[in-house]
């Protein structure tokens, strides 16, 4: 993909890349050293967003050997939905920050200027580990956000009391729980893009968020588009593309 | 079950009773000239609420029995959920009104008194189909039922315009299809009990309803209870018993 | 939403009123120490009835201050679906009273006053968690509440020993799990507004309640009105509704 | 399977049997004209059952050919989900009866000596299709079968004025849509086999019969066993296997 | 119910019979101390069958009032579905057998004259917790059962090797997982009346057992019936129903 | 709501304004002439966006009413989801634009500026009623559409084709049915923000649509956010807040 | 994609390509005349398969597209899932055959030499409709195709009598509508490669042929692969792979 | 089955065999020690592949004796899905090589010749439990497996990069959790058979790979064919029927 050939063999030969870098750049892709993990050094200047490593289900192997890579060619990482455990050994081995609300680890610049302006909004405190998730994400991407809990539909008063902010965010992520019905509200208060992130909070009927998942998709305010149960990172990534979008 | 046994044999001797009747107030049902219904005579004294007849899957000739039998014994009957072709034609061999935009058949007394006062709020104007058959129910269990259309919560200022009203009744029949987010925000604003009526409006993650009642149900506003998808004969029936009992 | 401004700032100047306070009756609700939590101190007053806490998937922080927040400004509280452990902790920190049955922590004030009447029966004895969670939530709202369980449809005589008693209440809630026929029974026979409350008991095909909660929803006999799956808060919410109603 | 093949082809060979019937006889199937259905000759020896025809979805070529060959060897027939137009066509090609209720066509010798008793009870009269169904295959099979409708749990006294009748018979199919609550309450009565059978009547969350099908396999009153929705043949099939054993 | 209440007051004033007990002849249940549980204790009777005692989610508490009241009255008991520590406990407490595959504990009577015989195929050997549960159900309800396993439908062969023994049954339990085919293929080869018993043997499109339980439903072969996922003691009943009709 | 109410009286007096046009100013909504509908007449200086009227099971009364109501008032309109009979009926009425592909009627100002870029790509060819709802909601809403078809991934090299155009545009509306596989391959590919529209097409497993749904809200690639199946005014609204926000 | 571009160019040239046909070589798709359609023209080259046209959905102008510009560079075609009437109309314009059994519209080459061998087993004669479609995708894609129907599981003794055949076989098409248990059975005798082909013939728990395929994917037989319900030209392309592959 | 019945008791007589040995050789299974399994003896003869033991819900003792048979007769086992802890206990009893990935334990010839070639694409790196079972089944039945992870498609390039390989191949498995998409992006690219493996990966709307599973066998690109979630085993018996196939 990388048509610069000559220019990389030329840095190779001087010593200035190693075997491995060079296969990288000419691939687009980084092999990590159990060849497990083809890590995707071209994402963020395809999409404008760097690789988010999803942890779930990784052998703890291959998470030290992703993690190991990325720390040798990256200023920042952040790893999610790992197990606690599994977290806390991550962190320790390797010194980074640790969130057991989300089960994430992260080495974060906290100097690097963000951009634009996200807000979340969530409809109750029972979904701070999506709240953090969105948190991290947004950081990790560059963009700035901003989050007002707890200002769910049977309480509408709250949610007044924060609209006045909403027109000045970019993209507005609305997390809610149970039936899922703050999204709907939101989008028929504002121009601002609306993406509904439904959480898994609830029981019965909730069916472990897919019930606020259904209810946003189906909502009767046009313009509200949904990511995936609990999807921090997701919803993150989608106002991140809005938000940069605009400034491009 | 019905203890006046020498009182109705005296009757029946005095030919002030066919043999049917007297049958049916022994057994406290009564059967139809086919066989295959079992009329439920003593339902409005148990229940408080006279017996609607379901129409759907039914065949004509055990409809027409059933209308026959009532209307030999009844001031009123109220027929749902039938084909309109079969409406139709009920209609006019009985001198029915029909009500096509919820296959309706009935007969009313324009003149009985209307007690209590159900409000009901519906979100749109495509769930006319439900917000007939509440209209229809209410007056045949002989509750006061006042509409309020097209309130839903894309445009929260339209319900608010109705909220005064709200406190006045006895029970809120609150329909809504779609992401059916309306009962929650009507039950975090009054204390009056509000049924929530899912409709099967909208398409998609909508699954005919049952996201709306799905949604209703894992409302985060304590105190909605809910009936089933474009359920108005159980919903009216829901707030006829609270009407009632408060008057009782 | 508070029009009585002049009055909120006159008390806040003369010290009868922390900022905190002040800020609450203004703004109709109150922001928790740590911020996440915005509490509706105006829900009893538009609902009738006082918040409920669920606890599900709160981090301990965020409940602690929850907790303490409460316990400066009222006299009673509930807080339900914790974790046992969790509960036991809250429970010794803040001297409540811990139900490990429903994971419920509360401080209710056993000299207040019960109006109305709310009857619960039960199929089984399997449900114990329910009608502990329905029990708690009817005393911190306020009702009266009385208990029958394990009166099941596979041996209806049982049923019918307490059939008399019912009428006398001012609605009836009826918990069943596995097949949830008992609602269906129990509307065909009285008068009295019936509250379906799906327990989770059962395996297999019972799915966990949710077969319960849809059959009770596609009940025969009409005025069952239905909550969530072992959701014995709302039952108790929609019950008081009706019950506090009555009174008014 | 057949071992006698020495007298089935002395047999052919002394022309009483057609090659067609030889090979049939051999093979324990019989291979219809367009080669297309193998019909199970030996299934009513092995299973004591006849081989009713499921009509559905069959092209109309392939049933006149199946219908010929049936006619050309026994002496009664049942083809059932037919649509009726189909129906119609076959039973006036055939002389067959035609049943629209059930979209069924059958030759049934009427004067066929029945065994053992079935008693078929059903909720409602919204059913007939299935009684209909019920009572053709009872018939084809062999066994006497007596219907009593409409005697649902929503009036539970229609229900004991026939509970008399019900320990004389050998088996009991318990029929009901909607939330599907008989067959519970019948075997909580009765020590006689029960088979549930759950009918599509309903809608919403009735899942078209789903939910009746659902809460009937849980059931909490052992020894319900269960059909398939709307399955009158096989209901029936499994009360002629428990009537014809109690004789054998 | 109980008509002889001379003969029970006699009793009762004689010292014959303590007030508990006379009330339960009386009602036709007794109360266990704790007042939660109504024991059925004309079940039997109605039924033919003893009541089990369905185990899960009961409150230890309640278990042993339960226990301790039937160890009184009764020469044997079963409870199943316990969680294995409590099953362990209350074995401990009161000398009862502890079954740890199924979760039961039981007191049965080894010298009990068994009744009819059952036959219970198992497609595989992973459903074994369902076997002992079958196997313990049929000792309790007094009927004879031989057990059958690993003779799925993947190796036929396995099978037919059983195949003549099963015209000797009164009924046979034919328990699968997966895709629960062996049903299908029993019912097409005998007339004895086969019970569909699907096992959560499985995972992915498994279902836990759900798909299995479909499959059954939707079987070709008619006169299969069908018991809820699991349901050993749901066979065992429906069975024993079926081989003491054939006896009576 | 609109806090110029003395303009408005004045205006009235002066005979500028009808009493319903007053009414609607003040309330912000406008009731139809037959009291149904409460069109909302702030909508678009909320959210930008003009309301698209949903057509589907509104009684063509109501839809009349609707029409007629904003033809008055408004320069364009779009009704969607009508069957078709009623949309040429309406469209014949009042000499709208009929689209039969996507049951659409419409009056749409042509020499209006259109801004922005939408990209619309869709996996195949039997998606037109989608592609057509978007094409009209794009245009309604104001915003530019240009659409590529059938670039799905069965053949990647028809998508690498479009390729380089996707980088031009605000947003990308991604439509696909059966599998939905297409906007995880663009959102991998591009920085733009991506809209996942799950379309219908498809049979069995796809779920009519819910399966693409599902895959969508899976995706691997962060950034998809996803509308309901056949959502295209949804998609196109989603769409639109994007490229305004951008121009804004 | 295709390097000869020198060659391509020069045929344009000298009049041999038109402008239509040298885009289509360059791109590796060709655009129909409407511009909706991009034929994959190099699907063979890549996958051995010539591409059928999917109908279902797609408008009539559409179709004609297609199918017009096919019969100018192709021998052959296929259009399947079409509804009657346009598969009648289009028949008719284009002089192709027309297969109502399954909606397909076909031009085969009946001259041309068929390689391998698949044989087709179906459970049934209601799932002609699969068969027929199995049987046209098979002579499209060149393979050569056996079918042998009604061989179902409640009859094993049919299946028996075409099983020396299957291993003649380079892959088996094991088709099964309800409880789909024949691809077991089959899986479990042979070692040729297993297609298993839910069908949906059926009705209540069956759901369409989804149970049937629950039921395949859960096979205990290892070694089943499945497509979609109905998916006749997906099993067909699966097993000429296996064909083609063998032979390659 | 079996039919050298003569030389089976010959060698029984003069010791060569044992009884149990001489049983299975008849019946075609052999029993274990305790009873409840029959080892199918015959499966490699019929079907080409040796049975792989399922170990999921197997009690301990029945675990024992199925591999002390197995090992007693054969040079090699494989037994899958078990517990860990169980894992390792028989692995250290039996001097067994465990797989704590995926929960197996295993006896493999390294020395055996592996036939053909089967390669396994996987989507990501959190399915390393499905590789493992993969590897481990197809060096048990005798093929040789390559594997090429995290080939995702929001990195085509990656895919890109092992395309080259494909064609060597007798039989892909293409291996991918969440939407599943991959095995759509492959059939497009070759003409090799691609079976796809549906992965548990994800969370939410991903249902525990039943989304992958339905994506799948919704694919728009024909001939993917598709086993259960995780089905390692399942993917690696159909590569090898295949495989074996093309050899035979």
């Amino acid at each position: 993909m990388s048509s610069n050939l000559h220019d990389i063999l030329t840095r190779l030969k001087a010593g200035e890349l190693s075997i491995r870098q060079a296969l990288g750049l000419v691939e687009g892709f980084e092999r990590t050293s159990d060849g497990s993990a083809l890590l995707d050094t071209e994402r963020r200047q395809r999409t404008g967003l760097p690789e988010v490593i999803y942890g779930k289900d990784k052998p703890y192997d291959n998470l030290r050997c992703i993690v190991e890579h990325l720390l040798e060619t990256k200023r920042e990482l952040l790893v999610t939905r790992l197990n606690n455990d599994i977290a806390e050994k991550l962190a320790q081995e390797f010194s980074l920050q640790h969130e057991p609300l989300c089960g994430a680890v992260s080495k974060l610049d906290v100097d690097k200027e963000l951009l634009g302006l996200v807000l979340l909004l969530s409809g109750g405190t029972s979904d701070m580990h999506v709240v953090k998730e969105v948190e991290l994400a947004c950081r990790f991407f560059g963009v700035r956000i901003e989050v007002h809990t707890d200002v769910g539909v049977s309480g509408l008063h709250r949610f007044f009391s924060v609209e006045p902010k909403l027109k000045e965010a970019d993209a507005l992520i609305v997390a809610a729980g149970m039936e899922g019905a703050l999204p709907s509200v939101v989008a028929g208060r504002v121009a601002v893009p609306v993406i509904g992130l439904p959480v898994s909070t609830g029981y019965g009927a909730a069916l472990e968020g897919v019930t606020a998942m259904l209810a946003m998709l189906s909502s009767c305010a046009p313009g509200v588009s949904v990511v995936n149960v609990d999807n921090g990172v997701g919803a993150a990534a989608a106002a991140a593309r809005i938000a940069f979008g605009k400034r491009s």
